[in-house]
């Protein structure tokens, strides 16, 4: 990945999105920190008695000053800058002398440090911290955190490992693995390498590390709570895996990171793994909105084509490590089955996780709604009529600041340069300097991508230099024209990519028109929930119908096969977008006596039609409340 | 009700359900409680250290004494009743001095006697076991089990009240009520009319009885585990309501109660509380099965037309209390409208709830079925083809006794006298003698029903007599055919029964044929859930697809408008049922690339033609594991 600060995106659909981020989510996040005491935990005066702090508050600092950084390098703003700095102090300090540093296993239960890896999130906290502050050190070369951490990092290359007197563990939650790999970039100490290595390599190994660790605190392994490793993707050696299983966050960042390790030892074994792993999800754990994990219960996986709409869980974080491990892929693997997927994800299932305005989240995503009686929330059956709506924080708030780094380093995903091919991920209004073959190239982009097809790359060079251009094809253009400066240009897309080779004048112009029709998408006859029905698409964008802009009982709508399909710009809809209308049936009983059930020989059906109107799945729930769907009747 | 003994049911779909009950379901319930340790909790022999007897176990032992005790009324078995009368030593020796009766709160916690009514289900199991007493003593006439059960309910009366020095409150768990309505009945004390009252009329007065109990102990009920009263119908007076809320189960013996005091007391306004919360529930939440309570979570309600079918909670003991509330319902307010619903709940949801060999048990009873995850058992997203399927015993066994003792009394349910009127509900090989105006009638049925529609009857009377026959005309019948002796009689319904007035002679006999074609069933448009879709239903009977029968992904199963449905008799399945087959379609893409979705013009659809074949609902999960769906896509 290059250097977020060679990116600007300054406008245009993402554009949007950072802004939002920048001005309304890191506030509302550092606001919420604060509030719950997550920031002054890091004072570590917790006293018994008082509420403890959780043992996942660290990696919220963590993942909140990576999301600050990453905006920090196209958005100087010295007033968030010092609010970083101050928290910086306050972590400096809680360090310990032999360079532990963690919140709860300080003050809370420092006779408890590293006794239960499988549960209690210390390596993940620290990765979370590390990355946080490789980001701080890259946006403002101020190396303080940095050198915390580093510290840190020694800490645990020293207390972990397969020698005498090693702990011979790993993380419950993958996070550190893909951290230290970044840590290596960053110092190119190649010990940070192999100690992520050596985690990712004894992951599941017997006997196994978390049976032994709970033998020693008394606790008996076949009572863990998880049930199964499968739940932390330790129930077989990670070179054995084949499938999407457990935890889908967990899931991500681990195979995000063996991706990494893949790519840096030349592995072929572990990319094969990590195809496999990926086919198995692709192929049949994924919703269409790039959510993934449908069950509340192990916020994870359960079998395949088992993907149900209300109550898909989807955690916005799950979406978020998708991302991180999808862009991994691609660079082991140079293929657009993986960017498609990225892309799928953060126009759908990652952005419905924030509100337009940017101040409330979803932990999870579903791909219906419905009133709704939370398990985890309501035992009364007291039946108003409540519709699942974004909170303003969590008790375990992983999701806000995970998004909020994502947005605000969505620019990073837009390029990959492999010699002296560039690839072209992501269609944005933006401005890039990339380097490639140690000479400078930018690109600039100029769309109103996702709603308009047609996007102009221009190429700046100093001088006419040979190389070559590589546009992703999305998986969902069925045809696309190409003109440089201004002469039609015919080539097929290679691995999904086209490209385009040739020797590049400065302001040569790359006229890219993809077609953009509204697809009436279908899933695999395996998947019962969505039998006989449709969802729309255009372009990267997945719509829903709510019902705000439709009516209630949507199940009860039909969109049919020859109804014809309109894109619609809306100018006053979310700062300016495209819905999506044609005439849709409503068909319902218009006789039916009362009561529940009634023979079909007793009444008759009326059908009404009336124009529907669908908009962007990443929109939803941002208006008045009430039922959405994604998948509709066709038939 | 008339007594048990009266009614015999030889043969027929009740006589085969029957036998099984007492070769196998009792026996088996027997075993499961002595293995499980809850017959031997009678000796109050627990030990610290040792698992504790459940607070629930003694309403298990009270319910299968109710159960063998119906089955002895007219299958009398030695070796049986010798096997409650150990089991009813046992409880005499377990009754205190001053007449308490529980083996948790006199074993293990004799402290916190009646100091948690609102979870420990005390008066709960105090009730279960009058109700078991009551119906041995029927039995046999054997009385030192009720006179132990006197004794408990004259210290329970001591003790609960608004004198001074009583507690003031009610149980969280109704049973007792409806039990007390029994034991007036059997003895004719109204004091026990009068405490069932007084727990009715104080449940949800305020001050809280709950919030007084918890602060005693020391409880904050603000943290109430279920978070609202709403979970035992104590969220407002009982005069009050006029909503099926909370835990189902709950709800069904509150009700059965107040409608049995209702009927008692010629309560008008207690009548109108029944009938409205009976018309929420009928008429928004009961699925066709006649289960209801559709959430796991609160073993209840949600909202109004929520019924999600594969994870319909759906407890068979809830089915068990809408029988007991459907026939009381009847008798304050004579109509089909709550005779029908018994009927439908008794040859659908509640004997779901066993296996056709009658060992097994459901607890849940869902309308659909496929590879399960249960939120309950399973973490770790394991994927294995896991279906769901009926259990030996559960940890908390309700179900099963419940079930038993409603197979074995479901005579009971089969008439009511009022005056000189003979309401027939049910029909069914059997011989019951009536008592009409101080005079004998027997009454004699033959019919094949539910798979025939035709039912005689043959009246035996000592003299003549005038009296009226009125025979139960069910909702789902739309004509109907009548001879008395022979010679075609005239008549409409009035509230659901056919008025047959006359001087009637020994012998005199009645032909009575139900049109009973098959029906394509629609839910209420309101019910997203069976949105597109039917059931199909033939007499009483909700039949199912299962995928042994036909074919896996059943949700691409169709069943046209057009197509025919034909019932045909199974000499081998089930003892002898009726089968639904007919032309189905099955609809799904013949050229899918692969992949987990595709743009519809990618691929095009196949149709194929199959003879499908429902069974019904009732024996699901009989065969080989697999999918099974209820309601299936029509168009």
């Amino acid at each position: 990945m290059f250097p977020l600060g060679n990116i600007n995106i300054g406008s245009g659909f993402w554009g949007a999105r950072q802004a939002t981020n920048r001005n309304r989510t890191l506030p509302a996040i550092y606001h919420q920190m604060k509030q719950t005491g997550r920031l002054d935990a890091w004072r570590l005066d917790w006293q018994p008695g008082r509420p403890k702090p959780h043992i996942f508050w660290d990696s919220d600092t963590g993942k909140w000053i990576e999301a600050v950084s990453y905006s920090l390098m196209n958005y100087p703003d010295p007033g968030l800058e010092a609010q970083v700095d101050e928290v910086v102090d306050l972590i400096e300090k809680a360090q310990q002398p032999d360079g532990y540093l963690n919140v709860f296993f300080t003050a809370v239960e420092p006779q408890n440090r590293w006794r239960n890896l499988r549960d209690k999130h210390e390596l993940y906290n620290a990765g979370h911290l590390l990355e946080g502050a490789l980001a701080y050190h890259q946006a403002t070369g101020k190396r303080k955190f940095l050198d915390v951490l580093v510290r840190y990092m020694d800490h645990i290359d020293q207390r972990f490992g397969s020698k005498e007197g090693q702990i011979r563990g790993y993380c419950g939650h993958p996070e550190i693995e893909l951290a230290l790999v970044k840590l290596y970039h960053a110092t190119d100490e190649k010990r940070y390498l192999d100690l992520s290595g050596y985690f990712i390599e004894e992951r599941g190994q017997s006997p196994h590390y978390f049976d032994l660790e709970a033998n020693r605190r008394g606790d008996d392994p076949q009572q863990y709570w998880a049930k199964s490793y499968h739940y932390c993707q330790a129930h077989m050696p990670v070179r054995q895996q084949n499938t999407a299983a457990g935890h889908a966050v967990r899931a991500g960042y681990l195979f995000s990171a063996v991706a990494d390790i893949a790519a840096e030892n030349d592995d072929a074994q572990l990319r094969e793994v990590c195809r496999l792993v990926w086919d198995d999800l692709t192929e049949h754990s994924l919703y269409i909105t790039g959510g993934l994990g449908p069950a509340r219960t192990n916020e994870g996986f359960t079998f395949h084509y088992d993907l149900p709409n209300e109550t898909a869980y989807a955690e916005t974080c799950a979406s978020v490590a998708l991302v991180f491990w999808a862009y991994r892929m691609f660079e082991i693997d140079p293929h657009n089955r993986y960017t498609d997927v990225m892309e799928r994800v953060l126009y759908n299932g990652m952005l419905s996780g924030v509100s337009y305005e940017g101040s409330h989240f979803f932990y999870a995503n579903p791909l219906a709604s419905y009133p709704n009686i939370s398990p985890c929330e309501d035992w009364s059956g007291i039946r108003t009529q409540r519709y699942y709506r974004r909170s303003e924080w969590f008790e375990c708030a992983c999701c806000p600041p995970n998004l909020a780094r994502l947005v605000a380093s969505v620019g990073r995903y837009f390029y990959s340069v492999k010699h002296d091919r560039v690839y072209v991920h992501l269609y944005n209004d933006s401005h890039a300097r990339l380097e490639v073959n140690n000479r400078r190239v930018q690109i600039q982009q100029r769309t109103n991508y996702p709603w308009e097809s047609t996007v102009v790359l221009t190429i700046q060079l100093g001088q006419p230099q040979e190389l070559e251009i590589a546009l992703r094809i999305p998986g969902w253009c069925r045809d696309f024209d190409l003109e440089v400066n201004g002469a039609p240009f015919s080539a097929y897309p290679i691995n999904g990519y086209v490209p385009i080779r040739r020797r590049w004048a400065n302001n040569d112009e790359i006229n890219l028109s993809l077609q953009m029709p509204i697809e009436r998408m279908a899933s695999h006859s395996a998947v019962r929930q969505n039998a006989g029905c449709i969802a729309l698409q255009r372009g990267p964008l997945v719509y829903c119908l709510e019902e705000v802009d439709n009516r209630a009982h949507l199940a009860n709508v039909i969109i049919p096969r020859q109804a014809q399909l309109r894109a619609i710009g809306d100018a006053n809809l979310f700062g300016g977008i495209h819905v999506i209308t044609g005439d849709a049936i409503c068909r319902e009983p218009h006789d039916w006596h009362g009561g529940l059930y009634q023979a079909q020989s007793a009444f008759s059906y009326a059908q009404s039609t009336f124009e529907f109107r669908a908009i962007p799945y990443c929109f939803w729930a941002n208006r008045d409340p009430g039922e959405m769907r994604v998948w509709m009747r066709e038939t």
